[in-house]
């Protein structure tokens, strides 16, 4: 039991998920029973390009078990509010709208893109009735390469568009040409950064299930944003938001890719209604590889300029981002690299050109880090060819350019997608640096280097500074009700997906109310209230943990007021302990319990008390947060270079780390581990390979390498906390730090393990076979 | 289609709620469909007091179709938060709690009481196994009679209490002594009112299904107050507030009966959830005549001091109220009686003494005026006798004492159960009385009176004064909010229950949204929000209205901001005219639909804008409402008695009519008349008999009389209309208006035609039998 006024915020509470996950009690998409219910499979494009002919459904339809075929003309009749996922592109930089249809009717564009939906009594008779459709597919040239795909002959990756350049905008600030115009150094560089997923234990998956008596239809999904799930199923199915209720069950994992509406869960819904039956559809990994959204694909053609002292003159170049086949969610990977290139370092010009480039492939919308990896992946590449260039430590450089604290909140000279201008709130950035330097045992390591070498072993030392636009609003509705029976009830539309959200608003709750966490029942993702955002950016802790916060207060001073009403005593006196009000400082054990107080509150004359002006003990808040908070952070890595093979093996992360005030020191570690191990696939594994003819070559985990526990190295993290003056509890969001600068220091220090070669490293991931390529050209007399 | 800025409050649009129930489209309970659901059955006492035994239901259980039987004890099981209906009573005035059980387990107390309950796959298989039930009942003496059952030597209609007394209390002011000591005149009278039912035409009704999927209880129920049952069900079922859901579908009438929760809603909502299927009760008429509440039963010994010119000097008396056999609704019957008497004429002092006595008969809760048509009664009855008695006009006696309108808002020295003061808040009475004198021809009438005499006729004038207290708050929550498609959705906790709030609502929603009324998409009765009240005391209106009025006026203003910013006006010169949002005045039929703006309100850039703080086109507000609004009036009739038989025939009724501003005055007549219809009742022929064992004998509609057509007389209405101060419309309610004076306003016209005979009428009803026999012993040797 917790002590009142205990600092609950900031303790490493144990997470209130976990007790059922570890005992096998999480209740995911698929625990979920359904009565009576039926199963959906779908029929998937097996060409990234073909016409869509017909196909005579008669006997798929005459299939045991089969109840329900549908094409896209048959779902049309299902779908009177449209058949596309519109998303809100800004207008002014797109060249044409890709909105992907639910089942595309003339043209299929990648694949795995679903062409059609069987529902049947069992899912292995609805696959095996998917796997029958006979569907006339006339293959069309389709276009894989991301370069390829920009230049204005190449094939279109859907046949009707002018070309394939989506989109195309930029930023531009300074006087670039006078930065370049005789500058001490200018660095050129191209980089490749490789497409990857997410790969969440759990895949997608969604049950949809009507009542026949209420009329309503209630969906589960495996997703990040229930409420952008109810928004587009009301504007399709066309039904109101009263009319449709969506819930977001435990939750194997995200990261991004369950962020964005999907076509399975519109057909499924629609199904669901017409058949007046319960229908579920559950991923698969082959169906996880090839039509779950992916990220990370771009190429960049950049120039720094800089001083001979390293100091930076001026950055221009051109992104190529590789959009996919569809339009998800609009522009906000590429948007989000291009802002993040320059941000946490003093750049008096910048020039980026960005083309957005449509493919046939996979769709691309966030994958944990949404284009921050790249572009620090990119700036922290360039500081470590200009510290070559200039002669200086790598270290040094980047002091030498870093915003220094001083100038903290520092307004940029860049925008957020909403035209706010990027204001870098608060942190130390070179204190941070210095903390990881200190950590890694950066003075000193030529010793250690060079002993190494002796033994024939290449050691090597790298960093990388980085900073995360966390917190988007522009807010999340907290409700907290004290229930008859004494229970505190919060509802929001903040979404668990494992990161144990629950957890951090039950601590900033309790604090309030002087309750043992662990006793508030929560209810996530509540889409009940209409208006809701959802689990992405990095947000959750800083837009409903405000929120939760000021809810709580309000209800504490309900509780209080009602309780000094009861006892006729003045508020001031009062206090709550666990869940008792008590004369504050008392330790009698006596007071008034929650639920005498709860049921006080409904009973009291004219209902109401002098003061209170909504009912009951319960508050709805929902604070508005103005700007992006940014954690910040710096990684430095030890690599060993095996010069035989190119194998890197990853010996020591230290990471120093600044996300404000932490509410759960070791929910933050977790956060922190977990995008540290998906930085590590994204430094040296995680590729998602294409042929020519757009064909996925790694659509399984056999041919796609994930990190295993295996390749995790020794990691040691830091902590200084720099509180967020955007909020009041100081916080800032911390999901997905650890994956932003593990590919660039990985590479960094590789490089360091390879100095003498004079390998440069410019892709991500690093794959052993080019990296075994590179050394062999750099030394053709060394060993095989 | 309404233009905008049009008055549409005060219009009488046509009722939304009608072309559904005209053209047999209403869905009322029992057209709830249930798949699968199964029909609940009662076993119901045939004694008025009986202790209970056992049952063998071993039988029962194994008859066709039986699904499940309960008693007290199989149902104590199902409700782990108790087993009876807890009413908040004060406590200081009451001598012992009846809270009634769902099932009473040792003692049955009246006729008709629910003892057991059968669940069966039909309700002729439920209704054949309840009558089955062989359930040892072993007889004990009730107590029927009222004045008897306050007898300290009586039967105890609880063998367990001390006496039938449960509350005594009173109303007392200013120096009643010297009132009555040497005052020029002195009645003394005793009133008896007897007791009837409202007989909506529909009965109760529950239907409650669990959903195995969302672990959720939907509850349909025929009730004018959802939020209670919910709280009561949530209770004692110990569910949360959000795993329950009530809702009132359309109701065929209610009339105060339905205002309570009922044990059958409990026990039906308990077998459902026990048993995983939906469960039905609809109650047939003969259950509605022995188990639905009843009301009015009070005997009045009271007098009343006067001066020699008719003022009042004193009231005084004692008010014997039958509360039948348990508590389901507190005293607030009987302290409207004590609080009503003298509340609109001058009276300096007031001695009340009101003793509520247990009796073996249906449970007492309002019927329309709810305690308000007996105190009226008496008060007019002393009034008409006193002026007899000081030689002056009836209608002078009263002008003489009415609160005049120089003193409004007039504080009385009384209060509301709250504690609150009783306010007068607006009226003219003498006024409302002088239209009445004029509407039926007071002055001039002896002429007519004197040739129909002479025609064998005996024709009489009478009139009755009333103020109803109407609009009791705290407050009803309403919420408003432009959906994706344009339609305006408001939900609200008031209740419907064929009243027509719904339209009075949607007139005043769309005179801020500038739409046709019947555009707008209502929910009532809502308990998704946990805290709301329903429908009783006229309070609708007012208070849901004042809330929809705020509400309105909160969307109102979003919707111009979103269009000024998309159309880059001033707000100030837009205006929203049908669904619209155009140029103020302009007449182009060029406008922003409001589907666009909702729809630019979700993307718009930060998804708000400035000066808006809460998301979307919604608001939700909660007006608080302080006192109450009084609405009055002056009932005047005109009758004719038949001086052989007894038989009173009500030739015209002419109610000069004051209820603040009249939102749809044709639902307000629509309401007067109802009312007036229910009065007429209660003056000549509403009246459940009991036997001396407390049987009833009126248990059909072939024994109770009913109103029907052929008894309305001609009815003029005329209307003033004095705006309450309370709220911002101005509003007060008219719910109960037409019911309160009708048996007194009859009583005086039939005196008035008797009274060459000086026959006093002093019961309500007056039977034809009791005035025949008045008249045979006033002229012995008259007619037969």
């Amino acid at each position: 039991m917790t002590q009142s006024n205990a600092p609950l915020v900031g303790q490493s509470v144990p997470r209130r998920e976990d007790r059922a996950l570890v005992s096998g009690k999480g209740r995911f998409l698929d625990d979920i029973a359904s009565p009576g219910g039926l199963h959906a499979a779908f029929l998937r494009s097996p060409y990234a390009h073909a016409r869509i002919g017909t196909a005579d459904l008669e006997e798929v339809r005459a299939m045991p078990g089969v109840v329900a075929v549908y094409t896209a003309r048959d779902l049309a009749a299902l779908l009177p509010g449209g058949q596309r996922l519109v998303t809100g592109l800004p207008s002014s930089s797109i060249a044409f709208a890709l909105d992907r249809p639910i089942l595309p009717e003339h043209e299929t564009v990648y694949v795995g893109e679903a062409l059609a939906m069987v529902v049947a009594e069992t899912r292995a008779e609805a696959e095996d009735a998917a796997e029958m459709i006979d569907l006339d597919l006339d293959p069309l040239e389709p276009v894989a390469d991301l370069e390829n795909a920009a230049r204005h002959d190449a094939p279109k990756a859907h046949a009707h568009l002018p070309h394939n350049r989506l989109a195309r905008f930029g930023f531009s600030y300074g006087d670039i040409a006078a930065a370049f115009d005789g500058a001490p150094h200018v660095m050129s560089r191209r980089f490749r950064i490789d497409r990857g997923g997410a790969h969440s234990m759990e895949g997608r998956g969604v049950l949809a299930a009507p009542d026949a008596m209420t009329g309503r239809l209630s969906v589960w999904s495996s997703t990040q944003t229930p409420h952008a799930l109810k928004r587009h199923i009301c504007t399709l199915l066309a039904r109101d938001d009263a009319e449709v209720e969506v819930t977001a069950p435990d939750l194997g994992g995200a990261f991004g890719p369950k962020l964005v509406t999907y076509p399975e869960e519109i057909a499924v819904a629609a199904a669901a209604q017409a058949l007046g039956r319960p229908v579920r559809w559950v991923e698969d990994r082959r169906e996880h590889f090839l039509a779950a959204c992916q990220e990370r694909e771009q190429l960049w053609t950049v120039e720094m300029a800089l001083e001979a002292d390293g100091r930076i003159r001026g950055l221009r170049g051109t992104l190529l981002h590789d959009h996919g086949a569809w339009t998800a969610r609009g522009l906000n990977v590429p948007y989000a690299s291009g802002m993040m290139l320059p941000l946490m370092y003093e750049v008096p010009a910048y020039d980026l050109d960005i083309i957005v480039t449509v493919t046939n492939k996979t769709p691309v919308t966030p994958v944990r880090g949404a284009g921050q990896p790249q572009a620090t992946y990119v700036m922290e590449r360039l500081l470590d060819a200009g510290a070559r260039a200039c002669g200086i430590d790598r270290a040094e450089i980047r002091r030498r350019n870093l915003v220094t604290p001083d100038r903290m909140p520092c307004e940029r000279p860049l925008k957020l997608r909403s035209g706010e201008p990027v204001i870098l709130d608060s942190g130390d950035y070179p204190r941070t640096q210095a903390t990881a330097l200190e950590g890694i045992g950066w003075h000193g390591f030529e010793d250690r280097r060079r002993e190494a070498r002796a033994r024939g072993k290449r050691l090597g030392l790298g960093l990388a500074n980085y900073v995360e636009g966390t917190g988007r609003g522009p807010y999340e509705t907290v409700t907290i009700r004290v229930a008859r029976d004494g229970r505190i009830k919060v509802n929001t539309g903040a979404a668990a997906m494992g990161q144990g959200v629950g957890t951090a608003l039950a601590q900033i709750v309790a604090e309030h109310l002087g309750r043992d966490p662990s006793t508030i029942d929560l209810t996530l993702g509540d889409t009940r209230e209409p208006y809701g955002f959802g689990g992405f950016n990095s947000r959750q802790t800083v837009v409903a943990g405000a929120s939760a916060d000021a809810a709580a207060r309000v209800v504490r001073r309900k509780v209080l007021q009602v309780a000094a009403h009861l006892l006729q005593m003045p508020e001031e006196n009062l206090d709550i302990a666990a869940d008792l009000v008590i004369v504050a400082g008392s330790n009698s054990g006596e007071g008034l319990s929650l639920a005498e107080i709860a049921a006080a509150s409904e009973g009291l004359p004219g209902y109401r008390l002098p003061g209170i002006d909504t009912p009951g003990l319960q508050a709805t808040e929902r604070v508005l947060i103005e700007g992006m908070a940014f954690a910040n952070g710096c990684l430095a890595a030890e690599v060993e270079v095996d010069e035989a093979t190119g194998a890197v093996h990853v010996a020591r992360l230290f990471l120093a780390h600044d996300c404000g005030r932490m509410v759960n020191p070791q929910m933050v570690d977790g956060q922190i581990l977990g995008g540290l191990a998906h930085g590590l696939g994204n430094a040296l594994y995680e590729k998602m390979c294409f042929d020519d003819q757009a064909q996925p070559l790694t659509a399984s985990l056999a041919d796609y390498l994930l990190v295993t526990s295996a390749e995790m190295p020794v990691i040691e993290i830091a902590h200084t906390e720099s509180p967020s003056p955007l909020n009041a509890l100081g916080v800032k969001g911390v999901g997905e730090s650890g994956v932003i600068p593990t590919a660039a220091a990985i590479a960094s220090a590789v490089e360091h393990a390879l100095e003498d070669l004079g390998i440069e490293i410019s892709e991500a991931p690093i794959s052993v076979q080019a990296l075994h390529a590179a050394i062999r050209a750099a030394r053709p007399g060394g060993p095989e």
